[in-house]
């Protein structure tokens, strides 16, 4: 499945894409190798991110120019708050950890220094700056899911790979991926290479990126 | 059904609530005296009202302090957007004009005071700020709707009446008013109206409800 | 003095500018016809237009992408904060309004539609739509002002004209007409009409100069 | 001189205050051991910090209440954009780094964290969000500055030390000090700690001086 040919370029152009997608941490999602404490410790952290993430979604709804940015935008905000972190919510529920909890977790500053990146990348520039920043995290671990579904060697993270393999997730990076390629397309024109935003746009995406290793690297330190 | 003690306590002290509830223009829906011409000059600027206030309500996503509060948000943007704009897309479409058209109305002067003021709400202060904002157009709707559901001499408008009095949208309006309650109480405490911000939110309240007066005043003027 | 050429084409393409520039308010200015109470009026929604025309320039600091850029926004804050509205407090104490009045004054709908249609345009998008919409205000004083101060008939109003046909004031507007044009091209190459968001700029502008035109005419009906 | 009652409360409630005012590169100034490189370091990324920390002192202009509030933010933004920042550009130059290599620095994890940070407290709550997160950074320094100026065993860093010891910085500290203590009895009263609010303006607080800890520990690790 096709996630768009902006989000491919700015990918093909960031040095960081293979150090976050093929990162020690997703390895040891595939192979099994991962502690289950890490594993915890990651969800934790991830569930604040969500939050923080889905805040950055809403912020994309204030800023859309057409009725369907709109809609694209508000529904991935109820997917994340009230479907992708369910399952957050349940494993951690299965370890003994309820919601509250989870909320209460205090955040690392691999993780703050992401998703605030992201709100600033919003409220600083317009819809584009922001999905540049959004990008690398959703589309992202789409393809993650997706290489560790046809790669896993070990099920014992099974239903952290199916959801984010599964055709419901694949579908919200695609549209999200047209999304991206429309909003762009609207706002820079058919040659967006050719605009001069482009290089601070591929720059948004690439820091994007390097905030996620950290986030991996963070998940591999309890 | 209760809408809630601050939302009762900001009405009860807005002298200009019976000139918005019993308007002129509201009258005119009850009784069907209200001209076709201006119930649709009426849709088309609400469309775009719509547009801009599911933004704010957005904005309330990205100002919550709990997950219940961020829920609540994210649900009212998704019903607004893809449920009670339904009624204005549907009603217009009857008479010939399509969504597309809709979103290029030009927006009245009286319209867009009222968002901008409601988004300006939200980005100077806090959660609350913002809510004291938008609580007028929401619950008021719903006082609006169920008035008229009760007293309406006329069947012209039954499908405007029967949305905002039916169980759905009164559910809203209940969970809305109990939004306000627990985010006035988790900031301003047990007593919220011995808070220096009481008098501001109140001012708040007023403002926007000196508002929709302008806009049934617009929707009686073509 | 040239205002730069962004602001000139922008202004070009408006055709409310004329309505906005010579108002019959401006002329009442100019030939000393308009009455006091109007002016005193006037200066009142004015200073409350300029606070929250102030947080404007505020908003354009924390949205700017070069030093540049948010020297001169910090510089026009200030300027407008400490400079221009001493116009208006000194103008209104010898008519023995004091500034704290002058801050409670209520706000009429035509003064807050103007100033949050300007906060939401850089709320909602980027520096250069925030600056399509503070354009109109501020460059279209000095075109007024250069316009009176060569024609004016009468002295009544000798200090308001003098005020924006000052050097300073017109170097305000000169070096915010340069601001425009950097970052402009900037954001849309050295030929921005070409790019898909000019249209949408000049839409901002024009909507702003109505805006202005509202305000004239309030300023007229006290 | 006195910096107010609320950031001495927030201050003596911070276990990490000492962590950040007695760090190793805080003695490092003091006593002339900082490695020159690992100072011209710390001075890029300062800079950097210093225009995002420009952007959100401009955030607060565009949050506050009342004129008193926007004056002294303003104030504080051309300060600090305009004054502080020249003895970043002043001491690089000396050292061969022109102002652009400045702004091109590459921002550091730890640094971006903490402007964003502060920023996203601005832009999710209130004027006394955002100042509980700008306090640790601006009277910090200033309490650094005064106690290595009657400490110091060395001058290498004398033209450091003096910046944030002279009376002109103090003043700045004792300004915003005053500022903190108008706008948060003016939001929550004349006994904030009983707000509900308190616990997290005090956890805001507490956040930013542990990210100040982290941008220490950065600076001594070019």
């Amino acid at each position: 499945m096709s996630y768009g040919s902006t989000f491919t370029a700015w990918r093909d152009a960031t040095p960081a894409w293979p150090a976050y997608t093929r990162h020690a941490f997703v390895q040891g999602l595939g192979d099994g190798s991962l502690p289950r404490g890490a594993f915890l410790h990651y969800l934790k952290q991830d569930y604040v991110f969500l939050i923080h993430f889905s805040r950055a979604w809403a912020l994309a709804v204030t800023k859309a120019d057409t009725v369907e940015e709109m809609r694209l935008a508000a529904g991935t905000v109820n997917g994340l708050i009230n479907e992708e972190i369910a399952l957050h919510i349940k494993t951690c529920a299965k370890a003994g950890i309820d919601e509250e909890t989870l909320f209460a977790t205090e955040e690392r500053q691999e993780n703050l220094a992401y998703t605030r990146y992201v709100l600033d990348a919003g409220h600083s520039g317009d819809l584009i700056d922001l999905l540049a920043a959004l990008a690398p995290c959703v589309i992202g671990y789409g393809e993650i899911g997706t290489h560790l579904a046809a790669n896993k060697t070990s099920d014992t993270y099974a239903d952290w790979i199916s959801t984010y393999a599964s055709g419901e997730y694949q579908k919200v990076c695609h549209d999200v991926g047209a999304l991206i390629d429309g909003a762009v397309s609207r706002r820079l024109g058919s040659d967006p290479k050719a605009s001069p935003r482009w290089k601070s746009l591929q720059a948004r995406f690439a820091t994007a990126t390097k905030l996620e290793v950290g986030f991996w690297d963070m998940g591999l330190d309890p």
